[in-house]
């Protein structure tokens, strides 16, 4: 029945990407709140006994020059009616999409979903999430037009702040975890807003790294000083911040700190086995970044291993030295160095800041320099899984039924930071179960979902609920 | 005569010094033009025999958006009848001025010149630069007041755009000099725009460090990455540009680039004997940079063997990384790091530029980096004489004779470009024969002129015009 209703599936996600919620600029915050309004009217029009909401964010933003910005609400809902008897699901997509512009470099307009010849639908939020979110409501709809009752309870979470910080989403959901009516119960939880690792093989995700940011300043002379007249003389701050940065990691990427791999789990063999499957094309990704060359690009497992279950660290920049064009002879009284160490299992923030800042202090102390330096941290937690759970048997098995095939069990190198606020809120399991492909080009122009990812995607969606009941 | 017309000297330095000659807002240009017209009718009128002219600058400065910006003219001025048995000296002085406000943090206008109970001159430009250039005229105008020659024919050049990068002064200078008019014959050329090295001693100044300014420049990926999705698997372009930057000095602040000493002259006994009577006071000059050390402060001829004899290196920044508050977790796709080395007697320009390129390129072969890097110089070149040549012996005696005191001879850190500019367009002997104090506060707040430096100023000036005329 899904694949017979295709072209109206189409349509219905045609509209949605119609709706230009970009919630990156204020003066399109109001288009925002209406595609929740959207979204709203849809569920109560389409789901029987189902239930929803705009929840308001608990957060004010306030623009630069003061004034309070418009936050979209979340959109709260039960796709149908609250069954105790039934295992219950939470599900998590957001609404809101990337500014998009035809003039940027679209082929088409992006605000006008298009089916391509190829059979790709291309549209801003085609993919990135508005596909996945309407795929859920499209799913539940086709139970009920098949007077069928769905086999899970569904409850959903979708918020308008996704592509600008998630701004108030934590403190919301905080607030209506005090609240004990939205989160309490709940089996499961599943978020759809990643992608297949590449554009063949389905994917199911099961850890993230975190990332542990740290600012190092040093602090110097009263004023900035002229190169000319006082170079040579002065301890200059410049110099201390350079050579701690270089002390961090050495040109195989090795992080020099001691200790911080002290947490870090072992390879086990049957982590190392996971990773034989997997459908990764080095010269696409190559290609993709428009590098040369990437690290143990001809290891497959390590080359992944290297953005997904080891920490790395990068140096992002500078705060206080002279970052225009051109040349400026000075010799900065302050300068801030900012990198970060994205963090893995079994990763401890309170070991890995105190390594760090031991580390950093006792190279500064080597070089005998009378500036000062401190450091801050600030710090999110990775998310990792055995994707060998309930929810992940019924991923694999929905997918299996689906495509015929194995999902790849995935990881990424970010941080989604919801993933673990919902499933503190929820207090269960998680899993990421994207519906589009790793070239799908989220944030980019010509963003695409494949008419075969939506369709099959719904189609997972379905099995996915099936599969969960019987947990 | 001199002392005696004290009140009136300080009479017409203030009606100079409320000329607002602000040459770095386009706003404020046409009073700088202003001040020019004054100088020009100050030497009319008061130097019988003299001839003066504007000569508009020989170069078109654009405006951000385009629009072309009014460049103030030279003031170029013969300030007597010309006497071709007489010596000439061609002086060099400017008339425009840093910006001021009295709510930057002045206890007085700062346009109106005010004589303090402590006999300060207080006022933006007293010192820098306008109390010398009046000197110099009112020193001409004595001579002419009690019915006297001058004893040798001066020439006198003033730009309006030296506190802006004298935007034009070397192309006007190379046309005037293609003239062969004002340039020709001259046999001295002294610069009155620099300071004793503290408040007690006099000094002449003989060495200026040049300056190699270096643009190190990384290429990676062909877009910025996210450091999350991308971090452990591409070779970062910060690495690169940082492992450079640490690899350029030591702790004990020794450029370690092979062979960048190899031309810098060995310090003689005699150079060595001449710091011994220096006037330097190290923690003034540590209050004044606020800082609590500075190298070798225990040993007063290496510390400023430091900031004038010796190269030295500064890392002033980084271009294309993140550098606002903040933080960013990006891989920025390309990096350009900047630093200079101040270059001293006699380091080429061909040389110092290749040892730093082949270093450079060494240190980032070595960490075998599929990125590219560039490496890019502009360079200016160090100017220094033995201060025993005529025109030194004359400001020496001269100094003596007011001072009572054999000046100090100082060099400086910093580079005054127009100083070889003007020895190589006159192709004669210079000196730097400073006025003021090293403590006047020229460009901040509160810059002010001793009176007792602004009259005995006035002296040295009439005693070394005695003095090169018997040279």
């Amino acid at each position: 029945m899904i694949e017979s209703r295709s072209d109206a599936y189409v349509g219905e996600l045609k509209e949605f990407v119609a709706l230009k919620s970009v919630s990156a600029q204020a003066v399109t915050r109001p288009l925002v709140r209406e595609t929740a309004e959207w979204i709203k009217n849809w569920i109560l029009q389409n789901l029987p006994g189902s239930k929803c909401e705009l929840r308001d964010i608990d957060f004010k933003q306030k623009d630069s020059d003061g004034t309070e910005l418009e936050l979209p609400p979340l959109v709260v809902a039960h796709l149908n009616e609250h069954d105790p008897s039934k295992k219950t699901l939470l599900v998590y997509a957001h609404y809101d999409v990337q500014p998009a512009n035809k003039l940027d470099g679209w082929d088409t307009d992006p605000w006008e979903l298009t089916l391509m010849p190829n059979k790709e639908l291309r549209g801003r939020g085609s993919t990135d999430d508005k596909g996945p979110l309407l795929g859920w409501l499209l799913m539940a709809k086709a139970y009920a037009d098949l007077k069928m009752e769905l086999p899970i309870n569904i409850r959903f979470i979708s918020e308008g702040m996704e592509e600008s910080g998630s701004i108030g989403f934590d403190e919301t959901v905080a607030k209506m975890k005090d609240e004990k009516s939205f989160f309490e119960n709940v089996d499961f939880a599943c978020i759809s807003d990643n992608y297949w690792l590449g554009d063949k093989k389905p994917c199911v995700t099961h850890g993230l790294r975190g990332v542990t940011s740290c600012y190092v300043s040093i602090q110097g002379p009263a004023v900035d000083l002229h190169s000319g007249s006082n170079g040579g003389m002065v301890y200059e701050p410049m110099d201390d911040l350079i050579a701690i940065l270089a002390s961090l990691k050495d040109s195989s990427n090795k992080i020099l700190i001691p200790e911080i791999l002290k947490e870090v789990a072992e390879v086990t063999e049957e982590e190392q086995k996971r990773y034989e499957p997997i459908d990764f094309d080095v010269s696409q990704r190559k290609r993709d970044m428009g590098v040369s060359m990437i690290r143990d690009e001809n290891d497959k497992a390590k080359s992944l291993m290297n953005v997904w279950r080891f920490p790395c660290l990068s140096i992002h920049g500078i705060e206080g030295a002279y970052s225009e064009p051109g040349f400026k002879t000075v010799i900065p009284r302050k300068v801030i160095g900012k990198f970060s160490i994205r963090t893995v299992p079994h990763m401890t923030q309170e070991h890995t800041e105190g390594v760090i800042e031991k580390y950093v202090k006792e190279v500064f102390d080597q070089r005998k320099s009378p500036n000062k330096c401190t450091i801050e941290f600030s710090s999110g937690r990775w998310w990792y899984v055995d994707p060998v759970s309930p929810i992940f048997e019924a991923a694999r098995k929905a997918t299996e039924t689906v495509h015929n095939v194995m999902p790849d069990y995935t990881r990424e190198g970010g941080s989604i930071p919801i993933t673990l606020t919902l499933s503190q809120a929820a207090n269960c399991d998680i899993c990421l179960l994207p519906m589009g492909r790793g070239n799908d080009g989220a944030h980019s122009q010509n963003e695409k979902l494949d008419l075969s990812n939506f369709i099959s995607g719904i189609k997972v969606f379905s099995h996915f609920c099936q599969e969960l009941a019987t947990m």
